[in-house]
């Protein structure tokens, strides 16, 4: 998307065996550039959220594959990096995905061909991406457009359609465009009068952080609020479309996303508001059927919790500590929103129900994975 | 309550003139204390939250008005401390009752008797309020001990009660004791085992400041969690009970406190757990009958949301702004928990139904109000 008018992704082959990065965990005070060479780089820059988001993180993890080819194109050298790839970030389903697709097609080749093949494999699963994210950004600009049309009080400039998201499933959670943002950049962009509210979301305030960033850059408005708001602006009306985007969803429409989606989605049932989860079709498991029980999630470390980082007046970038000395923290970082809170996934395909009857009608060839899943709910 | 080892209160006459207080403001990280010697004092100590919770500044407001009385004891500069005293935060019911009950006192007086007589006035409020939350305690322990003893796991330190709470409803959001906190201070000290998941509760995080503090300068076992991680416990069986306070309830049980606490409440709904308010009953606005259409929710300071306040690691405090430069913030303080998501009010009278019935059963002399509100629902 743009930022301040320029044209930008956040990932690229920089140039030959040099894969250039935004590093995220700058924003939004500082706009800098990492460029990463080895397998090791790509893992830390996944681990360490640099890169962040499903999406993003499947395609990092392609390149992170393509720069160990470079090194040692062996089918050793392939299942270490892999693997090395494949543990930085338990619940990204995406980056299982990626990983397994690339190690696939490598196997099948001459160790000479792997470095070359990689590198266009993972520049073209990066392409994919964006393509989805358009196609995503096509039908939910379409469920928009009828959602402000159904509005009671017409959609102005004035009186904007009022949208909820939480987290960052923006452009930079992926290559480019974004998940659940790519219905707002395209209803932006067609001049549907548009506000967001965005979650800050805590323990990491990619919301405040990144979502806001990006919105702010593209020209998008939107008003910053504490986690703890959306449940009392839908209480009175001022939330008229929640979108958010999914880690993982299962072939049921169980979603894992954030951890505090599900608590958004709860206050949005109870307001009669509606709630769509924005999602690449990678992001669905077909081998799960009920998240709750069966999505891993992943405790992250407690310094997210204890700490946050942030400008201070002199402009330097600092992290402060908001907890007393000798109190735990627990920082699970994701949830499970349950398919029945869920009023649609907007997938690249369409728009499904959140069940496997819904999500199986417009992903036919995963009909046959139903028997070996855990049985329909 | 304690503070490793040593009794304190939040609030205390220093000596004739002087009120001492814990500047809230500066925990977790600071212990200082403030004297405070005429009304502007002790409003600017309102406004900047130095003292805050409902039931610590209605007494906070008392010794306000008796600090006035000591310079000036006429009608008009009894009217004007009220005035100035009461528009300090316009959310707190119990500012309003503290005050009105000191002028109504004082307007039968003479003038010369105004200031000792509000001073003694001001320490009976205090010594009121802790009489009540230790009631409070009371009926909470009892509770507590039923709601242990029907867990299907046995409650023992391995496997302790799991209480969350939201906020800061504890020793320092009222003179001593606490609301919310008040069971659960009577639960540890009766040996009962606990365990307290502090919500952090942004934006001022007053879990993660305050309640993580007094709580473990008191001994008591708890971990702080970011807003968004309640629900997630609660889908896993971690929370067997929540407990927290309310800033003003309506005489049908709605219940206005810090916002994010009907986030909190669905979630309980949604799982099973026992969802209880502890309130002392000035708390209780017998003229409200809805709570959402009704309470005023107090919009604050846009850098609540923008900037995070916390201890370097050098040992200062700093702020550092989390959101980018040009994006807006909405920051309302206080969100409404409908009576319906609400299990019990734990009073100083005992447990009430959230409803009018249950709490006229237990407050029969407001029985008449009934007809005064805005209906029964």
């Amino acid at each position: 998307m743009r930022v301040d008018g320029k044209a930008m992704r956040t990932i690229w082959a920089a140039r030959d065996g040099v894969v250039g990065i935004l590093d995220q965990a700058r924003l939004p005070h500082e706009l800098v550039i990492v460029e990463l060479t080895t397998a090791a780089e790509v893992a830390h820059a996944i681990r360490s959220m640099q890169v962040r988001g499903a999406p993003l993180i499947g395609a990092a993890a392609a390149y992170g594959v393509a720069l160990a080819m470079r090194i040692a194109p062996s089918d050793a050298a392939l299942d270490d990096s892999v693997a090395l790839l494949g543990a930085t970030r338990p619940t990204a389903v995406n980056l299982r995905w990626a990983l397994g697709r690339v190690r696939a097609a490598l196997l099948g080749r001459e160790p000479s061909e792997r470095a070359r093949f990689a590198w266009r494999l993972a520049a073209e699963i990066a392409d994919e991406d964006v393509a989805i994210n358009t196609a995503i950004g096509v039908h939910g600009l379409a469920l928009i457009r009828q959602i402000a049309a159904a509005r009671t009080t017409p959609v102005t400039r004035e009186h904007p359609l009022q949208v909820l998201t939480h987290c960052n499933a923006g452009w930079l959670a992926t290559v480019d465009v974004g998940t659940a943002t790519a219905p707002l950049y395209a209803a932006f962009d067609a001049g549907v009068p548009l506000h967001v509210w965005v979650d800050e979301t805590r323990p990491r305030n990619q919301g405040a952080s990144l979502t806001a960033w990006e919105l702010g850059r593209h020209g998008v408005p939107h008003t910053v609020i504490a986690d703890n708001t959306g449940g009392h602006l839908m209480q009175h009306g001022r939330v008229d479309l929640c979108i958010v985007g999914s880690d993982r969803t299962t072939a049921t429409g169980d979603v894992a996303n954030k951890i505090g989606t599900y608590l958004k989605a709860l206050a949005a049932r109870d307001n009669g508001v509606p709630f769509y989860v924005a999602l690449p079709s990678p992001t669905i498991d077909w081998s799960l059927s009920d998240g709750v029980a069966e999505i891993p999630i992943e405790e992250r470390a407690a310094s997210e919790v204890t700490h946050v980082s942030g400008r201070l007046e002199d402009g330097r970038v600092a992290t402060v500590q908001v907890t007393p000395d000798g109190s735990g923290v627990a920082n699970p970082g994701f949830d499970v929103t349950p398919a029945r809170l869920v009023t649609g996934l907007i997938t690249e395909r369409g728009i499904a129900a959140a069940s496997r009857a819904g999500l199986v009608a417009l992903f036919p060839e995963h009909a046959a994975e139903r028997e070996r899943g855990h049985g329909a709910r």
